[in-house]
């Protein structure tokens, strides 16, 4: 069931979670929208779409535009290859997009798509990928529009330069820190994705580190320190943090001396 | 002659050049500012600054709000080592914030001074660096106010990922790119400071490159391919924008296969 009609579809980052991360081209795109689509992950991130309800109505200007929520199927953990339970994944997501776009385009609805994205689209998020697989169904024009990533927010909710004076940053996730250790050339490491303590497979010697949670929320949470100082700290921290609200997201920079 | 009045400095990131990449925390911060102080880069950068009165115009909504340029001083080329010549340079442009906003406030000017940041304060910027050493001689609580990056905007101009999935990313300079090669362990580069050329120096062999300058404004060129496919097609477009424009702020992202 394929459209003759081509789609703009807007990839749109909106932030790390505080409404006035979102900027005045988001803005525009959002109140241009025919359609919006908005994933649920379950009643755990029942804030977060909250959150991105409040930002479409902040923006949205013509009553004719659609938003439609659509539960996010889970990874299926039946699959052994990290990669490719996330590639199945994509591939669910994927037939969801295309299957409500199709909807919208068979009732009449107009052409412009809009995906509201946390951060940005080019860090470490699955938007564009799906969009490659939902071309492959449906004739489609993409436009991404950049949004303030969590590294921004961590850096300017500490007040600290990302890299130090012409020097190099690593941006990696926890899953790369716990098998290959810290880079032996990377000075300053970002981590994302840890899904809590895996500063803790790395010799922490002389380590600092500036970690954030909830960045940009009401909720945010701010640690800085010497590793060793503060780990334990941290650990804690974060898991009182995810039982407290359901849901935690994270980030910190680690700089050795 | 310091002053006993504590100040708020907002360090406001604004984008990459397009008006509309400014958030709405940054138009709020340049909307609340007594004084907005905007460095000139000489007659070259004319159409920088006047894009940055743009931004000021689009956000000031109070007729109080002061607007003062100066003009930015010239690294000391005497300086034989280069973190010697940026740190004279920074500490040069601290004792120009200081006067001027010691000035500021003793013609009784309030106490919230705004300077604006293209892409984003934590990314190869010195604001920070500058505003720790305002600090050694007036008093101020420091707010930094996340933008746009180059980095963002120039995935999003291509429509790409900045990592492949799951794996790191290594930002770095020009100068790191020609005096220690590809870092063994990255796959993918985000390359910046380039005054032209630096991805000459490494074997390019099966690498891609995504190429952008002037992104977000209507000057914006991409260019991208295998890199020994477009390196003189890059290096000829950036010296010809170069030569038109007066200036040029370019960025590439590398990905070895």
């Amino acid at each position: 069931m394929t459209s003759p009609i081509t789609i703009d579809l807007f990839l749109i980052g909106i932030g790390t979670g505080n409404p006035d991360h979102v900027t005045v081209q988001a803005a525009k795109a959002i109140a241009s929208a025919d359609l919006i689509l908005v994933p649920l992950k379950g009643e755990d991130k029942a804030d977060l779409a909250g959150l991105r309800m409040t930002i479409c109505q902040n923006c949205i200007t013509n009553p004719a535009t659609r938003i439609e929520t659509f539960d996010l199927p889970n990874r299926n953990p039946a699959t052994p290859a990290y990669l490719d339970r996330v590639n199945d994944w994509h591939d669910a997501i994927a037939a969801i997009w295309h299957e409500r776009i199709a909807r919208h385009l068979a009732a009449g609805g107009g052409p412009r798509i809009a995906l509201l994205v946390w951060g940005d689209p080019s860090l470490y998020d699955s938007t564009l990928r799906i969009a490659a697989r939902v071309e492959h169904r449906q004739p489609l024009r993409l436009t991404v529009i950049p949004g303030i990533t969590a590294i921004q927010a961590l850096c300017a909710a500490h007040a600290i330069p990302l890299n130090d004076l012409a020097a190099p940053v690593l941006i990696t996730t926890a899953r790369n820190l716990r098998t290959l250790g810290w880079p032996p050339d990377a000075k300053t490491l970002v981590v994302m994705l840890d899904s809590g303590g895996a500063f803790d497979a790395i010799d922490q010697t002389g380590v600092m580190i500036w970690w954030g949670a909830y960045l940009g929320l009401p909720e945010e949470i701010l640690i800085t320190g010497l590793l060793p100082d503060v780990s334990a700290q941290i650990i804690t921290t974060r898991s009182e943090a995810r039982a407290r609200h359901g849901w935690i997201m994270d980030i910190y920079l680690l700089r050795r001396p």
